[in-house]
């Protein structure tokens, strides 16, 4: 085993020079890091980074903690998997690595075990929702000032570090863009309001109906759960008042698919017969029959966003601000919100 | 802060009674188990997870090493993300958290960093090819008695513990399929000879057409990358051979639909004028015009045994078995490998 001190004499410094540069601590000669780099290289030096932590009480780890749905495969869910590659690119460029925690809504109580246990030095939290318990715990998180940021999710009311896209602006251009293309009766398809972006969602449809001067009478507004089944499940409800229906905006693309797979076995074909945007602007929008115009979120981009702000806060020690990032979003046309169908399949 | 000797004395147990149950050590009465991790509750103790595992030399961390490409959303790939899926689901139940790390070809030559500083107990390794510096990276795991697990990879004429699929079955199964719906003339677009499966794929292929009486000219054997864009550009060799060509059987679902989207913009409808079957069963596959038949692997399956696996021989002190598990692949038929094709868009 190579010790400090071999380090030490061959790069010609001090022992606690060679720990100052293993810990990144305090300021150093450009030279003199590389100097010991070097000599380490040469003797095969590797300090036992658990202790290193020990000392400096840091992992090296950035926490990345996802809600837990048992036997749903979390990763292939285009929103997770896409926030997740770029909070990866991310903690790659600063040298660190990810610990995934996948936590059921009780657990998620305990984020500060993470913490405490020193496992991860900050955390990004995806996927969480307004419910009293996980306002409490990140109220928790934040008075103890641990380093976290929240992705696609704001607490009204509470103040956190979070990366979030512009729904409200992206679900009043979708809704104006049916709008334009001539649609008069635009229904809702929404998600279940624990999301808050099922609320700015709402706020930019309502926004977009109101300045065309045009009625929402509650048949126009539906509810799911994000999934695929649920835009099933909504066809029915829709396909009663279809009288009163042209387009669909649907809050999420899975929820999108499922309704037209619902109302194309009524024989309502989208594209055809009404009109439809989702939102993610998923590869399933991609792919779907017709394609599916979509509001693209940059959901790759807030995650690195997230990962880079939560680690530069670390690096700082400046702690957690309570900054608000919002990214831009924008409409992507494909056919099945096209008021002339040019069918080239 | 809350002490080791004050649960001791709430539960009645020896400080050193406390320290083993924390640390898993030795065998214990499971009434006194639950006596000490009751009185800890109680009094709200934390051990210090880092002085812990400083003690017992375990990170509790399950590390994924997949393999970095910039600017692909890995896990955003369906293969990659079904796998972690799986991996995701067994490390939560054996209390293991997941630490991901993102390597480059180059960087994947020092796997064993991973071990030495004391971030993982154990290691699956995702997208391993059969290059002489990853046999001599594994080689190397191997020798220092490093748990680690290779999932759907294999290298010849070395030993590793492995979780594979069939792929020479399924590949069998694919073209035999084609057959049975009358196809002579079928095409195999293969990936990168470097993962063990292409080989694995090309065997079954080649078993099903000889035991068919059938040729196989060079003609019919196509090479792509496992990417969507290698299958599009398959499509213009294809093409000049267009008469040789009834049907494809492709590697994976990606480079199959590359493939019809290429001759589609030649006037070659898939499941009108050719037969196609990929490999995967990816949503994409659900979802392309027209559904493709598609060889269903068991990705998730695969990520829980390989965790299972590796994490069983860790708490049992086995190390690693060179063991190979292979599960099974199945078939699955949609419009794109039909001989008369029932249009029900």
């Amino acid at each position: 085993m190579v010790t400090r001190k071999e380090v030490a004499e061959l790069a010609g410094v001090s022992e606690a020079t060679v720990s100052r540069v293993f810990n990144g601590l305090g300021p150093m000669k450009p030279a003199t890091k590389e100097r010991v780099l070097e000599a380490a290289k040469q003797l095969n030096y590797h300090p036992n980074a658990i202790a290193q932590s020990f000392a400096r009480r840091r992992s090296g780890n950035l926490g990345v903690v996802l809600p837990y749905m048992p036997k749903v495969h979390l990763f292939s869910a285009f929103y997770f998997s896409e926030i997740l590659s770029g909070i990866g690119e991310q903690v790659r460029e600063q040298g660190y690595d990810m610990l995934l925690s996948l936590l059921t809504p009780d657990e998620s109580l305990d984020y500060t075990r993470l913490y405490r246990s020193q496992k991860v030095d900050a955390c990004v939290i995806l996927g969480s929702r307004d419910t009293p318990q996980q306002r409490e715990s990140l109220m928790q998180l934040q008075a103890q000032g641990l380093p976290f940021c929240l992705v696609n999710q704001s607490f009204e009311g509470l103040s956190f570090h979070e990366v979030d896209a512009d729904h409200v602006e992206g679900s009043y251009r979708a809704v104006r863009h049916l709008q334009e293309e001539g649609y008069r009766k635009i229904a809702f398809l929404n998600g279940s309001p624990q999301y808050s972006n099922s609320g700015d969602r709402l706020q930019g449809y309502m926004k977009a109906m109101s300045e065309a001067g045009l009625e929402v009478p509650p048949e126009l507004l539906l509810e799911g759960n994000y999934s695929r089944k649920s835009g099933y499940e909504a066809a029915s409800g829709l396909w009663e008042h279809r009288d009163q229906v042209e387009a669909v905006f649907a809050a999420n693309d899975r929820m999108a698919i499922g309704l037209m797979q619902g109302l194309r076995e009524r024989g309502w074909i989208a594209g055809r017969d009404f009109a439809i945007i989702g939102c993610d602007d998923s590869d399933a929008a991609k792919l779907s029959d017709p394609p599916l115009s979509s509001i693209n979120v940059p959901f790759y981009e807030m995650g690195k966003e997230a990962a880079r702000s939560v680690l530069a806060g670390l690096l700082h020690g400046g702690g957690t601000k309570d900054t608000r990032i919002k990214l831009p979003t924008s409409l992507v046309v494909r056919q099945s919100s096209r008021a002339v169908i040019i069918n080239d399949s």
